[in-house]
C-alpha cells in the first residue's frame, strides 16, 4: 500500500526510473550482505552530507507551507533527518574511529552535489507541490527498500552486517514519517492541482521532476560502488 | 480589452477592490491637476524605492521560469523598470534639487515595505504563476489608470502639471509592456492551472494574492494623501 | 546582561529606535494593566499570523544554516514559536470564543504584512547574519519586556489581566530561547564580520537591518493600540 | 591584468584548482583544434542548459543587490547571457540541424545539474558576495581561455575549427562583461569584507566556494569528453 496517491500515480508512469533506484546493484549488495565495507562507508559519509541537505530542504517546506499545520509536518521532519537518522551515520561511524567533525566536513561527491542542489533550487524555482515531489524519492524509497530488505532477509538477523542500516529505515518511527509526509503530499496535491493528477497541466513538468529525482537516487548509490 | 484573459478574471472576482485601486482619491487628484504637489512628490520619492523592489521581484521571476522565451520577457521588464520607468522619477525629482543618490536613499514607509516585500515573499513561497499574480495589479493597473487620465484630461494637454507622469503610463512602449506581460501571464496560467481558472483548486488562494496586492497599491496612494 | 554582545552593540548604537520599541505606550499599559481588552485581543490575533511567519523565517535560518549545530538551534526555535509560544494565543482566544481556524484567517494588517515580509525578504537578499539581525528585536526584545514588566508588577499577580502574556515571556523555556538564540548570533557574527562589529563595513547596514526591525515592532504596537 | 583584484586572491590561493578547470585536455584539444567534433557538441548542448541556469542566477544577483548600480550590471549580464552568448549554441547547433527547442530540451547531464544548481543554491543560502564568487570561475574564466587559445593559435586563423567559439570569448563585448563583472565583485567585496580579504573570516569559506565551482567547471569539460 503506497502512502500516497500521488506518490502511486508518479511510480506508474516512471516506473523504470523508480526499479532502477529501488533496485539498484548498490541496494541488492546491501540486502544480501555482500555490500563491500568500503562502499557503505564511503556511501554512509556521503550520505551524512547529503542529509544536511535535505534537511535544508525541508526547512524550505517550511517556508513554502500556508498551514501551520503543514509547517509542523515539515518541521518534524527537519528535526527527525537532523536528530534521528544522523544518528545511525555518527553511530556507524564512530565505531570506525570518523568524528562528526569529520562526517560534517566530507568532500561532497559530484553525484551528492547534484541530487541535493536539484532538490534545493527545485524549491527556489517552484512551490511547495515541486519540492514534495523532488523529495519524494528519498522518503519513499528508502522505506520501500528498507522493508523489502527486511522481509527478504527475515528480519533481518542480528549478525547481518547491515543489520541496523536496514532497521533504520523500516523502523515504526520512519514509518510514521513517511505515513505523514505521505498524507502531506496528498493534501498538499489536492489543494494545487486537484484530484485528477494526470489531468493537470503541471503532470509532465511534476513526473520530470520525480524522474530527476530517482536517477539522481541511483547516481548516489553508484557513487557508493565506484568510490568516486 | 484587458491585456490577459487571466487578468480579467481576477477584476471580476475583485472588483471592489480593483476599483478602490485604480479609482483612488489620489488617482483622481492627480487626474484633476488638483494634487498638492507636495504629495505628488511624497509618492514619488517612494515609488522609486517602490520600482527597485519591483525590478528585483521581476528578476526572481527569471529565476523562476523555465522557458527561455518567459526568461526573456522577466528580464526585458527588469530594464524597462531600472532604465525606462525610473527615468521619469529621477527627471522630475532633479526639477526639484533631488539627487538620485538621494532618491535612492530614501527611508521607506511602512506602506510601501508592506506592498514590496510581499510581493518578494509571494516569489519564495510560490511559484511563478503567484509571483505574478502579485506583480499584475502593479503593471496593468498604472496602465488602465493612464489611459483613463488620459482619456478624460483630453490628452493631457502640456500645462497640466502631471502631464509627463500621466504620459508615462499611456505611451506606446508601457503598452508595449503591459501586452507582453499580459501574454506572458496568461501562458504561464495556462501551463499552471489550465484555461478554466475558477475551476482550479487554486483559485481562492490565486484571488487572495491579487486582493491583498490591489489593496497594497490603494495603501500606497494613501500614504502618497497622507505623507506618511 | 544582553545575551548577545552582537545585540548589546546595535542596541548601543540605536538607543532610540530600541527605546521607541520596548516602552512603547501599548507595553506601558498592558504592564499597568490598564490595557483595553480590544486592543490585546486585535494585537493577539494579528501576532498569531506574526508567528507563523517568524516561523517560517526561522525555518530560513535552517536552509541558510552551513553548520548541524546552527541548524539544530533554528529548528528548535520553529518548533518553539510553532508549539509552544502559539499555545498562548490560541488559550487566550479560545476563552473569547476565537477558534484556531479563525485565528490563521486573520486578514493581516498593513504594519503586520510589512514587518514579517520584511524579514523573510532579508533572509532572501542577505546571508544568515542579515537574517539573524532582523529577526533579533523580536527574539530579545519580547524577553526584556517581559522580564521588565513581572519585575515592575511585583510578579505579577494572578488577577494581573495580562498575567500569562507577561510569564510566557519570563519563563525559563523563553529564557532558554533567548541563550541559545544570542550565543548563535554571536557565533554567526564572529564567523562573519569578526570581533570588531563597528569596524567592519557591513556595519552600516546591520545598524540598518535593526533599526528598521525595530521600528516596525513598534509599528506593530501602534497598530494594537489603532486597531488598524 | 586581473579584471579583480577578489580574483586574483582567490586564484593565487587555489591555483591548483584553477589551472586543473582552465587548461584541461578538453580545453587543450579545442585550442590545438584536435577535439573531436561530437565531444564539441556535446559540451555546446550542455552548455547550452547551463547558461539558462546562469542567467538564472545571476538574476538572483539582482534580487539580492541592494544597489540600483549593480542591479543594472547583473541585469545586463542575465540579458548578455540570453540575448548574446547563446547565440553561438544556436548558430552552431542549428548547422548541425539541432533546433533551439531540442537544445533547450537536452537532459541534463549530472556535472551539469551539479554545477548549476550549487551556484543558484550558494544564491539561496549566502549573500550577494558568495553567489558572485560561486559565478566568478565562468566569467572569467572562460575569458582567460579564450585569450590564451587566440594568442596560441595566432588569431585563430578562419580554419580553426572552433574559431567562433574563441573568438566568442576574446571579443571585445566578453571583454566589457568581464571588465564590468570585475568591478562590482571587487566593489561587492570591499563593500562586504573590507580590503585585506585574507583577513576576513569569511575568507576560508569564500575559498570553499571558488575551489568548488573551478572543480565543477573542470568536471564540465571532462564531461564533454566522456560524452557522460
Amino acid at each position: 500500500m503506497s502512502p500516497s496517491l500521488l506518490l502511486g500515480r508518479l511510480k506508474a508512469h516512471r516506473q523504470a526510473d523508480w526499479d532502477a533506484y529501488t533496485h539498484h546493484d548498490f541496494v541488492e549488495q546491501l540486502g544480501a550482505g555482500s555490500l563491500p565495507r568500503e562502499s557503505f562507508l564511503h556511501y554512509l559519509r556521503q550520505d551524512y552530507v547529503l542529509l544536511i541537505h535535505f534537511a535544508r530542504a525541508w526547512a524550505l517546506a517550511v517556508v513554502k507551507s500556508d498551514r501551520v499545520s503543514e509547517m509542523r509536518v515539515a518541521s518534524s521532519t527537519v528535526h527527525s533527518l537532523i536528530d534521528e537518522e544522523m544518528k545511525l551515520h555518527i553511530a556507524t561511524c564512530a565505531e570506525e574511529g570518523i568524528s562528526e567533525d569529520e562526517l560534517e566536513a566530507t568532500p561532497e561527491s559530484t553525484a551528492n552535489l547534484a541530487y541535493t542542489r536539484f532538490v534545493t533550487d527545485t524549491g527556489l524555482r517552484g512551490d511547495l507541490l515541486d519540492l514534495l515531489v523532488a523529495l519524494s524519492p528519498c522518503v519513499f524509497g528508502y522505506y520501500e527498500i528498507g522493508t523489502r530488505l527486511a522481509e527478504k532477509s527475515g528480519g533481518p538477523p542480528p549478525e547481518h552486517p547491515y543489520h541496523d542500516w536496514i532497521n533504520t529505515y523500516t523502523g515504526e518511527e520512519y514509518a510514521e514519517v513517511c505515513a505523514t509526509a505521505g498524507s502531506m503530499l496528498d493534501d498538499v496535491a489536492h489543494r494545487t492541482i486537484g484530484t485528477d493528477f494526470e489531468a493537470s497541466p503541471r503532470w509532465p513538468s511534476l513526473m520530470r521532476i520525480f524522474s530527476t529525482a530517482s536517477k539522481l537516487e541511483a547516481g548516489f548509490w553508484q557513487m557508493g560502488l565506484d568510490g568516486s
